[in-house]
């Protein structure tokens, strides 16, 4: 087995999703799906936990595994797949849900073959912080362990989460989750009490805005793509933290320097998931446009130093 | 005369603000003073032009010109002088009006004397397009115009905005401005919109999410600082643009590079600003506490290249 394994545990979903680029019915979706596929750019055989149902199509499976991606954690269950169908409008910041069926996934309950139990990179989607706490006990010796989350967890289950950001080596949040969890509406401050209530890092997530870390010395601001070309926002959160543990775990260095290249990793992940609905964009991304990407989000950001010898 | 004198038009005010850090009542403000002031850091001599009434306390006049500022273009009407009351909630991003007294300001015209006439670095901040254009049109020989503009004359004056945006070198817009302007809410498909439009480069200020350059052929993302001492955001994007254009005539270098670093000044000079109410932080501000958090934002957005030699 790979020394530096991934492991992604979260939804499989058959999404349908209105933006104003269009409308699509049941198309792939669920956060371990688009954070597996973009793991699977940097290293092989990560390693998806979830749930779908006996109606969930056989070639979505199939299009898993074409990427290298262990599906034996992926539980068929009698049943229907979870389902999602939102709708973005204009300003597409902000999904609009209009009907959420849990299906199988109301009664999901990860169960950690010995493959899964020893990978050392992990990434836990948005799910019940209850359950992310299980399957964190249930790690042998995992390197990295980032969690997501959102808010309805934050309003309903706040002491468990508590749990998680103590027990995670990052935390992932959106902006408003963390202003909401923290209530306090200044991110570095919000921030900073996470980091106070024991979390090791913390990645927040601010969509057109780029991204921000904490950790308890240091701090990143990582700018964002100028993105013209969006059709569906969907799946960028988790894009971004798939692309994120993959070259974490690709590179298996865990120094600061390297965090800040993964959160950029990220962001190009997200940049490109974006440009069309569901994986279509990953399916046809080629590696050399990750590298040029990053390359430019470096251009866009770099400044030289002052050198100011006299100021009058 | 100086070389690289600059100019600053814009509004002198008497604000009553409250935050949920404090209240204050008719504390000195305005575009013009927040900007002019922000400038003085940079360079000596740097000519106001705006009115007050003749109800304007002179201890505002000898403070201005304690920091070198030239107030020969302050004129003083009969009347009283511009107020602003206003207030922020919990979330400081908006600003909230409860009245605007224009007084002075309704009739403001501003009279060019041959000193501001010969400037070379000069700031509109915002006010009535049509008086920018006036300005703009009595300027010998400038090397760069900076405007400012506002919602109000969005919606009420949009063709001379268009001129505005033409003439002008730099176009200073904060975020939902330039989408109401541009009608979308892509923030880089606006900003392309208005280079198409004839505006040779286009600053986008995004409060505590930094601010974003555009040209033609560039692209520059800045990075906020991640600001936990906020007490007043009043003149944050005043203060911006004074240090933006006093940083450019200070070095007189007009390269892409050092328009970056001017954008960063910008942003350091608004992060002081926002510590306290009014002009009260600037007043104790030093240079080398400047140059440090310049340094620190650099510090928080640098990270290293790519360098993927196998991808798997």
């Amino acid at each position: 087995m790979d020394e530096n394994s991934i492991l992604i545990v979260g939804s499989i979903a058959l999404d349908t999703i209105k933006t104003p680029f269009g409308e699509k019915k049941e198309i792939l979706g669920g956060s371990a799906v688009y954070a597996g596929l973009s793991a699977s750019f940097y290293k092989k055989n990560v390693n998806l936990l979830g749930v779908v149902g006996s109606d969930f199509p056989q070639k979505h499976i199939k299009f898993l595994e074409s990427y290298g991606i262990n599906t034996e954690g992926i539980e068929k269950q009698q049943g229907k797949t979870f389902r999602w169908d939102g709708y973005y409008e204009y300003d597409m910041n902000q999904a609009h849900t209009v009907k959420t069926k849990l299906n199988v996934l109301a009664t999901f309950n990860p169960k950690l073959l010995p493959r899964h139990k020893a990978c050392k990179y992990v990434f836990l989607a948005n799910f019940d912080p209850d359950l992310q706490l299980e399957v964190l006990s249930q790690l042998k010796d995992p390197k990295i362990v980032a969690v997501d989350t959102m808010d309805y967890w934050i309003k309903n289950k706040r002491k468990s989460l508590h749990k998680i950001v103590k027990a995670a080596d990052v935390i992932l949040m959106n902006d408003s989750e963390i202003r909401q969890f923290m209530e306090t509406p200044n991110i570095p401050i919000a921030a900073r009490r996470l980091i106070e209530l024991g979390a090791k890092s913390v990645i927040v997530k601010k969509g057109e805005h780029g991204a921000l870390f904490f950790t308890e010395s240091t701090h990143f601001s990582a700018p964002s793509y100028p993105q013209e070309f969006f059709r569906d926002p969907t799946g960028a959160g988790d894009s971004f933290a798939g692309g994120f543990i993959g070259y974490l775990a690709k590179t298996g260095d865990l120094s600061q320097e390297n965090f800040k290249k993964s959160i950029i990793i990220g962001s190009v992940m997200a940049s490109f998931n974006v440009e069309d609905f569901s994986v279509e964009r990953l399916k046809t991304l080629k590696h050399k446009e990750i590298v040029k990407r990053f390359e430019m989000i470096r251009r866009f950001s770099e400044f030289e130093p002052l050198s100011i010898s006299n100021w009058m």
